[in-house]
């Protein structure tokens, strides 16, 4: 996508690749990238100091879990998880989630880890 | 929504109206505003000076008009409107779309006129 007028057709962006808990970048809107990720299991407990953090189902199911509380989501339904509170995504199927956050923005958050994506690719 | 923690389901919130390019808010993401909104016909030509515009094709699809090319998009694509670009929506029949873009910004941006909203409801 780049410099903007063009399409970012989800379904074709998601079919090009399968790893888990690895985001891709397919788009961007002003200082925020656009990210798409599928997910399946268990993610770590983090958060993310200086930034709320939106998602949005395309395919499947997940649960966003807190330390107080579960959020169900499903497809069509959009999330977003505040800055600085502890949040753990948790698909028990594969599921296709949309992300949008500041550019820089860790997967891990604070957590940081071996699961850390520290520069997601473009797609 | 409001302070988050909430669930979005895109197809609840467009069942609360039905009247075309009347934007709605239903969440925020930092400075952003999450808006949804059924149009149908030819918007105005504008453009915004001073922030690119996310769109989402939640049902149906339309094209989004340059003075210089057209971007044809359906369900399930993202498109994003460069900061400061010309452009006019146009959607032959009824299309559901979600848009992102700085808390305040106007539907009609720099172009103003009778079919400026100029404080979105949250739905």
């Amino acid at each position: 996508m780049g410099k903007g007028l063009d399409v970012v057709t989800l379904a074709e962006k998601f079919a090009t690749f399968s790893e888990h808990w690895q985001p891709r970048i397919v788009g961007q809107v002003n200082d925020l990238h656009i990210k798409i990720a599928k997910i399946e299991g268990e993610f770590v407990w983090h958060s993310h100091a200086d930034t709320d953090e939106f998602f949005l189902v395309h395919k499947g199911s997940f649960v966003m879990e807190y330390r107080d509380r579960k959020v169900a989501l499903k497809a069509g339904d959009i999330h977003v998880v505040p800055k600085g509170v502890e949040h753990r995504p948790v698909a028990a199927e594969e599921c296709e989630i949309v992300m949008i956050e500041p550019a820089g923005t860790l997967n891990t958050g604070d957590a940081g880890g071996e699961r850390t994506v520290a520069e997601p690719e473009w797609v």
